[in-house]
Parts: structure tokens; sequence; C-alpha cells
């Protein structure tokens, strides 16, 4: 097994005010392609500490991935500190200006000096050509150890790593080793009852066999990773494993693989020829944004209403004056005809609707912050779901938007929907349609 | 200057499924606090590369700080290397199992085994309670550094901080530091036609003073760090820096500080008294999202149409059939119409309306992916913009909705609603509202 260090430079991932998602996805794809990423750290725009982390590399590193620092302006260094560390000059490289005058003359616009500069490259280094940005990847190899500087931006990095390092990787890096993966999706249990429920099958794997759990708001997703070499039956491990906790997990897994909710919600929607619309209150257009995030969405999502005033909520869904008055604007009777009405307005087979107190202000003694109705109307009925989330009002929001969803989920799979195991769920209504006199 | 190290724990930041947010988080606040981060690693759940990251500090380094890996399961194993490490026994901490019951109780729920073994603490160690959670943080000293370990879960991570790190790093760390930051942000001008820009002040920049760039889909902020000791006039110097870019910077510069744009627009509604009102179809429900992930934003905001479907545009927003057939829902006819029929519906005194092809499919010669038309209508006019923007579907809807934001927050100071510097600007479309016939 080989293994990598990744390395994010730029002042901004030390003081706070950039997240390095960079190194998650690098991370990821090397996991794949079987290299154990075993050091992952960020250093400032600083020659000294970029030197320290390329000392401080593990004796069976054999890849060194740096991302950041390429950037036209004075604050970058992450060049000019590699042409030192490995003891080259800055040359010219005609081809990398010829690519940079190419990308600005399609939008129509003049290089300046300043991208001009960045043509110039270390002298022995690989140039890899960026296809979506001015500044060039580069490629050093040094005692066996190879390594890849590349640009930050992340849709300029991806490409990079994708036409360069994975097939490096693939041609004479990849080890004898298998690596698999399988992940499995739970929503609205909380992971110490998930523990518990699958500590005794958790106990009898195969030493080949890991488990991870990833945990965030409203969900939990569980990794097995199957390692060993290429010779082991690892697939076969792997799949009867992640049978036995399948039949564990039962309704309350949602998919497997990569799946994000809302895509699950979109191939259901998609292979049953139904169509869906929304009516959000408190999570304003959340669910909707989750729903649309999924290329091709337009083939069953026919649009949502956020009716975040009162008004919004009679002129655009219909829901009853009279019944926000008396029951209030978080409420079952709310929800129940904002679903209705979401249904009818856009003319679908099934509607979500939520409406609630995301906080941190408006909350009452009777309806804290957190309090959250969710509405579901199916081709056959409508249901009103109160949850009691907490006082954190971005995730409120997310988990009003992973529980609406999930209940769609269950209404599209035929899964019982009054069996919720969220400890956040605290009623249910259940109406007909046919009552319904919205 | 003191220096920290931040090393997060979990083998999901190795296999990248997780994305740190955490040590971003945790830097920003320490750099707050005049702590410089100098080393910032991220390692998985393995005693050897935990104690690898504890044994490699800096000489100065004397704040550690640990997250993540103590959950209950089998996977965490946090406490005990750190127990291990320090050469302490585990032992049993009553306080701890009282507070993990109360927390249960008040869910309503029983404490299970793996939770009660939460309660067993090194011997040597200062439990921190965690308000939010079953895991106690823990702190260390040895040889004049301190170190704290933090559960991974970011409200308990960040609710232990505030209570324990804060205040220690100020009465027992901080050094005769000053360190000031001033953040200024820009929308659609690309990093390098910025630099050019500010090129001369950057260049006379006294060496107290650093600028960065911190590019992001569509904006770049810029950050002026001063730093220094007690007695210098850092602030007055910032100031007079920070007048100085502003002047360079004019109608671009949308915010100062950390705000971001979306809550600049809600200052802005809520101190005029106007309402806003969102029609919005590429962009899917994105733009309501940021708005309302304002605490406060129903003040201002009145509600939205994701009208996704082509009846959907017509039924909800009264665009006109025949206008959708002649120009097709991506045209400035198209938005011109959703913007003043928002406007209508929700009974408001401005509305953005968006309506493109955010890919990856659905473009055509004529309108690739990428293909975006603006709209907003204000109490004087309607205006529709064209922007061509990439082909990457989710930075296509954050640079639509930035772009929209941007439009409304000229509209409300007044700027020009002509002098919009975006390379990605085609065409604009000026209507003025009685005109229009929808």
């Amino acid at each position: 097994m080989i293994s990598a260090k990744i390395i994010t430079i730029g002042d901004e991932l030390l003081i706070g005010q950039v997240i390095d998602t960079n190194s998650a996805w690098l991370a990821e794809k090397l996991n794949e392609l079987g290299v154990e990423v075993k050091q992952r750290t960020a250093v400032g725009d600083d020659r000294e500490m970029i030197f320290h982390a390329l000392d401080t590399l593990l004796p069976d590193t054999r890849l060194v991935i740096l991302t950041g620092g390429l950037g036209p302006t004075r604050d970058d260094i992450t060049k000019k500190t590699l042409a030192e560390y490995f003891g080259m000059e800055l040359t010219f490289h005609e081809e990398t200006l010829r690519h940079i005058t190419e990308i600005f003359n399609r939008l129509g616009r003049e290089v300046n000096e300043l991208n001009a500069s960045q043509a110039w490259l270390p002298s022995g280094c690989i140039p890899l050509k960026n296809w979506y940005g001015t500044a060039p990847g580069m490629q050093f190899e040094r005692n066996g150890v190879h390594y890849f500087s590349l640009p930050g931006v992340p849709y300029e990095m991806k490409a990079l790593f994708e036409n360069y390092i994975r097939p490096f990787v693939a041609e004479k890096l990849l080890p004898d080793t298998q690596i698999l993966h399988a992940v499995f999706h739970t929503q609205g249990i909380p992971e110490s009852i998930l523990a518990k429920r699958i500590e005794a099958w958790e106990l009898q794997l195969p030493p080949q066999i890991k488990l991870a759990y990833l945990p965030s708001a409203g969900a939990v997703r569980l990794r097995l990773t199957a390692r060993g070499s290429k010779n082991e039956p690892l697939e076969e491990l792997l799949k009867a494993e992640g049978e036995k906790l399948k039949q564990l997990l039962g309704v309350d897994l949602y998919a497997e693989g990569d799946e994000p909710l809302e895509k699950v919600i979109g191939q259901l929607l998609k292979s049953s020829g139904k169509t869906l619309a929304l009516a959000e209150s408190c999570t304003g257009g959340y669910i909707a944004h989750l729903i649309t995030s999924v290329p091709g969405s337009s083939a069953y999502f026919m649009g949502g209403i956020v009716s975040y005033d009162y008004v919004a909520k009679e002129v655009t869904l219909g829901v009853h004056h009279s019944d926000i008055l008396q029951y209030g604007a978080v409420s079952s009777q709310v929800v129940l005809q904002m679903a209705e009405g979401a249904k009818r307005v856009f003319g679908t087979d099934y509607a979500l609707s939520a409406s609630g107190i995301a906080g941190p202000d408006g909350g009452t003694d009777e309806k804290p912050v957190g309090t959250v109705w969710i509405g579901i109307s199916t081709p056959h009925q409508t249901r009103a779901y109160l949850y009691r989330f907490g006082n954190d009002r971005m995730r409120n929001i997310r988990k009003t938007a992973l529980a609406a969803l999930d209940l769609l989920r269950r209404a599209l799979t035929g899964a019982s929907l009054d069996d919720i195991k969220s400890p956040d769920l605290k009623e249910i209504v259940v109406q007909n349609a046919t009552h319904q006199n919205a």
C-alpha cells in the first residue's frame, strides 16, 4: 500500500476564512485508487512552513499533492518556493503563455503582466496543462517520491487530478492492493441507537472489513471498507457483510453508495413517472434547492412556493385565513393545506410542505424554536408531522428538509408512514385528501 | 506571538467523505484571539498517527487543539490514545455520567452502556462539560503546552471552545500582540483584474499590513491583516489603508467585515422598509434559501415561486404562454414577466427573477449551458441581464444567485444598474414597469 501526503497552501486556511474542501475531495479520490492518505496538512503562504511540510514525509510516502498558492498575485509563493526546494531556476514556458493567451482571447480580454508571469515555471518540472484556468500544474520527482502541485480553485484542481494524477497512479504507482467501499445511508436515527442495533454484527466483522460512522445533521452514513491484496475475495466478503447490515437497517436505510436523498427521490419519481411540488415556509427554498441541485430534476419537479409571509400562504396556496388566525402558521392545519395547495397549483402527484420556527427568534412557550410541522400529500392522503428539533437555525432548516424528503421516500417506496424512528418526532396527523375542503 | 496546532481526528477525513469545517472555524477564532495557527493536520482514528501528530509540534507551540474521535462507538479512539500518551488510567467521572443521564432524560430516552462509557476519562485531565452532547471535552498540560480535546460535532465543539478555550487563551496565553483584520467583499470582478487595479496601492502597504485574496465562485474577498505589538497604532494604520482600498473598489465593494451579500441586502431592505419577492427557475430556490438563511428575513422577504415547469411560470407568475413559445423560457421577455409577476403576486417593492440553463444538459448552440437571464423589478423599472457563465451546474446556480443579489444591492443603494463590471455579462434590456402589460 502506497501512502500519500496532501499539503494545502494558503494563509486563508490558517486564518480560517476558507474551508478546505480540496483535500477532502483529493483524499476521497486517492482512497478509491488504493492510495492511503496518511498525512493531511495545511500551511500558510510561507516559505519555511512549505519547506517543513515537504521535509516531514513519512518513510513510506511516495506521492505528495500540493494545492493552492499558484495564483498570479503577490501573496502566492508556491511556485517559487518549489523551484527553490528542488534547486531549479524559473524559465519561460512558451506553450503555457499560448494557453493563457487563448483563454483570455476566448473571454475577449487582454493578457496583463500578472497573468503572463504564470508562464514562468521551474526548469526541471513537467508542466501540467490547466484547462480551466491560467495557473499551470507542475510535476516533480525526487528520490522516488512524486510531487504534484495543483491550483487551489476546486474545478481547476479536479480537472488536473483527473487528467494527470489518476492515470499516473494507475500506471506508475498502483500497488497490488484492493480497496473497496460500501456506504449505507440512514436518516433520523441517532448514532448511539444505531450503534446499539448493529453492535453484535459489528463485533463479528472479519479483520479485512472496517466500519466507520459518518454522522451529519439528521443523518448517519455507515461506511464499510474492505482492504486486502488483489487475490482476496473482498467483493464477496463486502457484499455478504453489506447484506447483513441492510437486514438490520431495514426501511431506515435510504440509499447505498454516494447518493444523497434528493437524488434517490429523483430516481424514484422519474422511474414511476410521478411529479412533485413544494410549499415551503421555514425551510425558505432549501428543499427546492436540494431537489433542483440534481441534474434533470425538471422531469419530475414542477415547482414550489416559498410562502414566507402569511398573506403569501393564503394567496398563493389557498390556506384559509381563519385557520392561520386560529391555529397559527405553525400548525398541522396549515401544513396540510399548504401541501394540498402546492399539489393543486402545480398539478402534481405529490407535495411536501413545511412550516416551523427555525430560530433564533420567534419561539414561544407552546411552540419553542425548533418546532416544525411537515406536510406530505400523496395521491391517497395528506399527513402532517410535528417535529421538535434544536436551537440552531441552519441545522433546523437542514433537518426539516431531510425529514420531509425521507417522508417522501417512504411514500414512494410503499414503506410505512407511521413507523418513523426519529426521537424528534412528536405527533402525526392523518387526513384523507377527500376530506380536505381547501 | 503564540503558535498553535490543530489536529482533526477521524478516518472519514482521510477518506474524504467528510469535509473538515471544524479546523477552519477554530483557525479563524484563534487568529482573532492573536494565536497563530502554524500547523493544521488531519489524521485517521489511528493510535500511531495521533502520537505522531502530538510528537511533531513546532518549538514555539503552546496550544494544541484536537477535535473528533470522542464518540461512543468502537472506531473512536481519541480518549484512550490521549490517556496512553499522557500516561494516565481511565477513571470513572460521576458528574459526567449525571450530565449524560440528564441529557437523555430530557429527550425521554434511556442511557445505554455505550453512552455511559463516555463517563470514563483519563485520570489527570480536566473534564470540560459538553452542553449539547454526551462526549465531554478534556484539557491536559505537559511541559508548558496546553492540550484541549473536543468532540467533532461542530456545534458541540464550538460551545466548548467558547466556554473554555477562549477564556483560557485570554487569561493564560494572551501575548502582547495585536492582530486586526479588515475584510472587503467584491462581486463579479475576476481576481487578476482586481489585482491590477489595486497593484500600486498594494506595493505601498506598510510592513505591518498584509493583503490576501480569498476568491470563491463569482466573488473575491480582500483581507487586510495588521500585526504588531499592543502599543502600535494598528487600528489607525488599518483604517487608513482600508479607506484607500475602498476608494479603489468604489461601487464594486459590496460589504465590509463578515457580511455575506444576503445579509447586506437584508439590512438595506429592513432599513428602507422595502419588501422583496423572488421568481426562480434555474436557481431552483437557492436565492430564496440564501435570503432566508438570515435570521429575521421574514420582515422583508414575502416569498418566492420556484417555477421550474413552463406551466408553473404561466399559472403562478402570469408569464404569457405566447412569449414562452416565441422566445423560450430562457429569454429577456420571460424573466421580465417573472420579476413583475412575483412583485404582483406577493405585493412587494422589489423582485428578482432568474431563468437559465444550469446544465449539464439542455444547452443549444444559441443558448449554451451557462446562459442565464436575470430579471430585477424595482418600484421604477424592470430590467433583464444576460449572463454567460460556465459549464458547472452548481457554480452556475451560485453565480446566478450572487449576480442577482448584487443587482438588488445596487438598486437599493442607488448605484448604477448599467455599470456592471462582470466579464460574464453580455446584454442588458431595460423596460419601464408602466410599459409592461403582464
